[in-house]
């Protein structure tokens, strides 16, 4: 079975390269991926391979890539958890933990995260943990995943004081984006992945933000070629960043467009309340005014980006949690230095930035937006 | 005040580099630095300066380095852990992290380990995972941390069901290993890390096994100039095999020399019963039985290294745990790959090798040394 599958148009599958050194890897995207041996024949030999997934997941996809990972090892195992951000803890990564010693694996053991962000950044965290490394694989199987989380090798679990602040920059050893796995998303769900596309027009490419106007029914539709592209694009985008900031020293920092006012929410209602795609849809509604107000960007780029959160179903206002209680969930932000919030803002359609911004101006924003 | 203080010869003092590329670093080694601001000038700058340690050691040099930290950091913190293997756990860990969260530490923040091998082990994997890696800084307080531990960049915590199965390989920024503060060690600290010292001799440097045999009365009174020599050869040793093979791939493996056995004693009876250095002193006396055994060292070999770790006044026989329960115990080890367990032996003096070994011959050497 090829890479590029007939549903697809084959300049909108493939693969996508992430340029690391000898950390580098290959993003597979495509319909009809995870039941295909060929797809798996580039994965490191071993003894064991590990499926860690959670309980929504599973029942779905794991016996398909059981199997089809069946013809590389000599014994697949796997690991269930709850589903959602709440289980993004300690406590599950002792889980994993827990079911690799038992079944005495190895530090050749390949582990597979499959499922969204939350089992993909938890399996990568206890694969650069477990015996100090092991190689794992990203089987993302929601958009977010798809086309934000599973790239780029941040993993991490919460803690209560804060969103993803225990983890570790570890790279996979490949992704497989089975588009196919998109089937069975919830419409919540979908949205939350559309806010991570959205969010790489405005930081790195004028025409993708122009493009996801344009085919954001087809995309809320499910589409199949919209989304390969939507994937791929993306892919490309965070590609070339983490290329050339892997650690998050400077330009990688763009990437959380949004996220610095997203995580505050998340932090403020309890991570899961909203979805994390639904907290950077609004984030980056705010970090829109922030650039405005900041005198970098004409009001209608505000507007502009007010409606296309809207059209994908997301939350253009945040919860009513207090400004100082924004300001403070937000100098606990990883990007946060010596207690100054430093926010990414966007300079020029296509070009972001990151600054800091005095705290009657980002009140202003928390007022116009929450609430 | 210069780093080659008065009381040691310069030739024994002074500094040892490890050479990994972009993560190199020094290793200062001499009496006197803990309080020297020059000592700790190359450190960088940040903020907030942590400094973790025990309930044991803080009381002693916490205020000293404290102290001398204070011209170059605008605050210093303290987190101060139970003292002891048995505190090695994610619980110890996640009190650093919260200490962090609470004090609004940035990525920026600088910790330090000051204390032995559970400590620094234990702080590096802080360091690692914490808004996923600041930089921190070795402080060994005891022999085995000077001459092993804190010098590599293997860093962990135990799991109930294995030694150090959670960590990471994170390199400190700088190790600083002040002779004065062996001065507060017990005897039985001080022997476990002549545990260690002696290793290096079998594994990489016949001339030091000579050494250390001449100049072991001198290392028990603890002589200054006698535990400079050690402390600084055994850098050096060290540093000659992490450079060559960070990540045991290979190489690196050799520095396990009689821990297999060792990792086995300590789980068996439960963290914390022994010191590490008295399992590997143990355990090296049945990795050189297993040596000459499988017919690669004559039987003088054992004898000789009998007498050694005797007279180190370390155990040479190991606790009665049954040899199936020894042979489980080593199947876990993070050495073994599919269920097979993999030796360091000594192939001729000053070189060693990984190899496997018939069970029939491990149950042997298992009953000759234990019970």
């Amino acid at each position: 079975m090829s890479l590029l599958a007939s549903t697809a148009r084959p300049s909108e599958a493939g693969t996508v390269h992430i340029a690391l050194g000898d950390r580098s890897y290959d993003i597979h995207i495509g319909p009809g991926l995870l039941g295909a041996p060929s797809v798996w024949a580039t994965v490191p030999q071993a003894h064991s391979a590990v499926i860690v997934t959670n309980e929504t997941v599973g029942p779905l996809y794991a016996e398909r890539l059981a199997h089809a990972l069946g013809t590389r090892f000599r014994r697949v195992l796997q690991v269930s958890l709850p589903d959602g951000e709440a289980y993004k803890t300690w406590e599950s990564l002792n889980r994993v933990f827990d079911g690799l010693l038992a079944a005495g694996c190895d530090r050749k053991t390949v582990l597979f995260a499959l499922g969204g962000g939350v089992i993909g950044d938890l399996t990568g965290f206890a694969a650069a943990c477990y015996m100090r490394g092991v190689p794992f694989v990203q089987v993302p199987t929601t958009l977010l995943a798809q086309v934000d989380s599973s790239v780029g090798g941040k993993t991490a679990i919460n803690h209560p004081r804060g969103k993803n602040m225990i983890g570790a920059f570890y790279q996979p050893v490949q992704v497989v984006a089975d588009l196919d796995t998109l089937d069975t998303l919830a419409a919540r769900e979908l949205s939350a992945g559309l806010a991570e596309v959205i969010k790489y027009g405005p930081i790195a490419d004028a025409a993708f933000l122009d493009w996801v106007e344009a085919h954001l029914d087809a995309l809320l539709a499910m589409d199949k070629e919209a989304l390969a592209h939507a994937v791929r694009r993306s892919c490309e985008i965070k590609a070339w960043v983490v290329g050339q900031d892997e650690r998050e020293g400077g330009l990688r920092a763009i990437l959380n467009f949004g996220h610095t006012f997203g995580h505050a929410i998340e932090a403020g209602l309890g991570y899961g309340e909203w979805l994390h795609g639904e907290a950077v849809g609004c984030g980056m509604v705010m970090a829109s005014d922030l650039s405005v107000r900041l005198g970098l960007m004409p009001p209608s780029f505000l507007q502009r980006m007010v409606r296309l959160v809207e059209r994908a179903r997301l939350p253009v206002r945040g919860p009513k949690l207090g400004t100082d209680r924004y300001l403070d969930l937000m100098r606990v932000d990883k990007k946060a230095e010596g207690g100054e919030i430093r926010f990414v803002v966007i300079e020029a359609l296509g070009r972001a930035g990151v600054r800091a911004a005095p705290d009657e101006v980002v009140a202003e924003v928390i007022e116009a937006h929450t609430g």
